[in-house]
């Protein structure tokens, strides 16, 4: 989930200064809206330590009219919340319609503490989660708009950053002893945090994910952000929405190129591997991914592998590869087209469900559930309530997946367009090849910036600690095909010698 | 929330005859009509051991058409649903659409099994809980129709009805060895079933509570519940309803006066208490409280009691009589009238939350909350949604307040239409009780009926282990005081002695 956060986001100086007086003008006009509203505004502020969360405060409060906006911080229970029920603290800082609460944290610092301190386990932390998500309902469905922004640095950035402010006299005192320790929590801390993320990312309240290492990005996305969100909320006034497909997750991003990259930018497409590599890794990866498997067998460990991928971009030529190194006895290719009238007759997701591998075995899905975010979306066979609830349902349902111990793996087979075009138009010209290509095909290509978006909403949704997915470079096929190979080795070794991962 | 379920309803052989023919050519229909669309329907069949779910099922199968309908026990698991994900074996028989699915406790009987078994905390039982709204909602929401029956004994009938099987040599052999160990069980199992119920009770797939101890009665009321649920679901076909407003979470009662039975037709208005009792009974009921309340100071316990009651049912009396044995320093009476501009400017249980008392004191509210779901209701000032969504949220409040240690103590005091008429008049003829009746008076009178309906879904639906309610019979006004004064006491002597109360 994270990735998506670690993709070098920037805003120059002079673009900052540009957008800037554009953005405080339409924050203070929202703002002054908004007093003679119904709604209320709670901006929760909250991410991983050292990405300046007072320092977002702080311009907020700089470019928002002070009158109507109550800063909360929830430090230490003073002795007055101890003598009431937890959440008391909360309700007394709740702001009255027509202004804005900025609460540090808010209800989210407790679970998160108290999970890291290992005091609660997963199954009372989930049952926490349960309650957030009531109370913000309960809350949106009152009129109140709820943005939750979590800021990320990656670990290195973090460092980085810590280091910078211990070196700081200014910011020195404020900076907890004993550094270094931080870094080595940050998988775990990492790990808690897109647990809770995904347990409360709701249509009602939705968490949007901040890349915090540049700061000219990050202030002028969180100001767009809420600029967008308040003028949503103030548009479709008294309306509640329930559905989710309503309400934007994406964050607003500032104008810009450096501010827009996204996940599939960072895929390195000129990567190539030469025919003698080629040849020694394939072989080595399917010998050791033979073992592999037989060690899954006997270990009662089922693996489900998908493949998604742009037209042309080598999944079936993957797959053959893969299988090769598979017994046929511990594996099926079940490839995903049309679903027939029985499957139609069910929920989406039954048709997956029949074909989840018993305990031992390994299914690959040639195409997957994902269609329902991939081609139902951009094709509209899918209704934008359905395929946005989408994420949560598969996220839910993988969940299911890997807590009985199936080994998930998820490959996006990415190509640039213009290789697409140059095999689309070899398919054409070689006879045994024509069969491949159709005049869907041409049409899908058509939608080239739409399904790039979908495909980049995807990852960011669905990549979680327990289903990463692998962004595969397919320009190169050798390339592509060995990294798809050896993906699946790592990960089931990973899987199958927990103590060998670290 | 069992009293609902033990009210002694009826049907008699000749009401049943008269009503069942009806009844089943209706579902024939409703089934045919079902067939034609895109909704599938889940039926669950639920409850304490006892109540019969074999002969509802077959009478349900007996009453619908065999083609489109299949029933599922969910026994032991089989060594395939084994080696899959735990609910593989649901999703397996999950109804295509136009078919009915009848499961025997489907996804239920596990967690309760656990819990009970202490297998599983609490916090893991609400975090399956969670699970499973995921799983109805998404089901519900691609036009499944969950109905959820829980069929439910006193624990005296269930003693009786398990004691009669097992001398009937018919059904003798598939009753569980080591009869009356059951009815030990009898209350935990009731208290986890309660949170399991509440837990998963929304609007997208609500449960029915249906006495079971007259079969005629029972079978009638699943029957015309099943097909209200159909047709109403038919008629909003395409439409996903997020709104609870939009289900009716009562079942369809059978015709006949018995069947209709409430929860306010069991208080006891004739009961009588005489002056020197009342006397007596006051003293010592208020030394006690006065002890008490001090003995919760000590232990930092806080109380919150409410008051609710028909107009003139001498709420304001039995406040009196209760405070006069409290010291004036542990204790706060908080009148609710009409919001204050601030109040209004928040969610409506923020300034309830204002009023809880810290540890050790204590806090009467002459009405409370529970206007969301009576005056606001009946009167139009909340919307339907509004008031519908109350519930859970009036739930979930009282429940954190529970979990923080607070004592809740709930009143609804009672009287009958004619002794309100009688109180009404005697107001207007004395002078200095004239100021308490007013025209909104006899205006709310008028709609009696509409806040009867209210009451009894109110008592219901919030009555919950924690933070049970206490009808009061208030017809005689020294019977109406002292119950109050005497159940304070009982209420905080269990609370301060957890081992006494057994």
């Amino acid at each position: 989930m994270f990735e998506a956060a670690e993709l070098g986001r920037k805003v120059s100086k002079e673009e900052f200064k540009a957008q800037m007086p554009e953005l405080r003008a339409a924050l203070l006009e929202a703002q002054r809206a908004l007093r003679d509203s119904h709604v209320s505004v709670i901006v929760i502020v909250a991410g991983v330590e050292g990405v300046g969360r007072g320092e977002v405060v702080n311009r907020l409060n700089a470019w928002l009219d002070g009158r109507g906006v109550e800063t909360h911080a929830f430090w230490d229970v003073s002795s007055e919340e101890q003598d009431h029920p937890p959440y008391w603290r909360y309700w007394r800082a709740l702001p009255p319609r027509g202004n804005i609460g900025i609460f540090f944290s808010a209800w989210y610092a407790e679970p998160l503490r108290r999970r890291l301190s290992q005091d609660w386990q997963e199954a009372r932390l989930d049952a926490e989660l349960g309650r957030i998500q009531d109370l913000e309902r309960m809350l949106a469905q009152d009129d109140t708009l709820i943005i939750k922004f979590w800021f990320h640095l990656s670990r290195k950035a973090q460092k980085k950053r810590l280091k910078k402010r211990f070196k700081d006299p200014a910011s020195r005192w404020y900076q907890r002893p004993g550094k270094g320790t931080l870094s080595k929590d940050y998988n775990t801390f990492v790990g808690v945090a897109e647990r809770v993320i995904r347990g409360t990312d709701c249509g009602l309240a939705p968490w949007y994910l901040i890349e915090a290492a540049d700061v000219r990005y990050r202030d002028l996305t969180v100001g767009r952000t809420l600029l967008h969100a308040i003028k949503e909320k103030l548009a479709n006034k008294g309306r509640y929405m329930e559905e989710p497909s309503l309400v934007s997750h994406a964050p607003c991003l500032p104008e810009g190129e450096a501010a827009r990259l996204t996940i599939l930018d960072h895929v390195d497409l000129e990567a190539r591997l030469e025919a003698d590599d080629y040849s020694l890794r394939l072989g080595q990866a399917q010998a050791r991914l033979r073992q592999l498997t037989w060690q899954a067998h006997e270990q009662q460990r089922a693996c489900v592998v998908v493949f998604e991928g742009w037209d042309a971009a080598g999944k079936g030529g993957a797959i053959r590869r893969l299988t090769k190194g598979i017994d046929a006895r511990l594996h099926r290719v079940v490839p995903i087209a049309a679903p027939t009238d029985e499957e139609k007759a069910h929920h989406y997701l039954w048709r997956f469900w029949r074909h989840i591998p018993e305990d031992g075995r390994m299914t690959l899905f040639d195409r997957s559930w994902y269609g329902r975010v991939l081609v139902e979306r951009v094709e509209s066979f899918a209704r934008a309530d359905q395929w946005q609830r989408a994420y949560h349902e598969i996220n839910e349902f993988e969940q299911q997946l890997s807590e009985h111990g199936i080994v998930l793996i998820k490959f996006w087979l990415h190509i640039g367009e213009d290789e697409q075009l140059r095999r689309f138009r070899e398919r054409e010209q070689v006879p045994y090849k024509r069969h491949k290509i159709t005049e869907e095909d041409w049409r899908n290509r058509e939608q080239w910036p739409a399904y790039k978006a979908a495909v980049n909403e995807m990852v960011i949704r669905t990549s979680t600690e327990y289903a990463p997915w692998t962004l595969v470079p397919g320009n190169d096929k050798r390339l592509g095909r060995v990294t798809v190979l050896e993906t699946v080795c790592e990960r089931l070794h990973q899987a199958l010698n927990p103590k060998a991962a670290h």
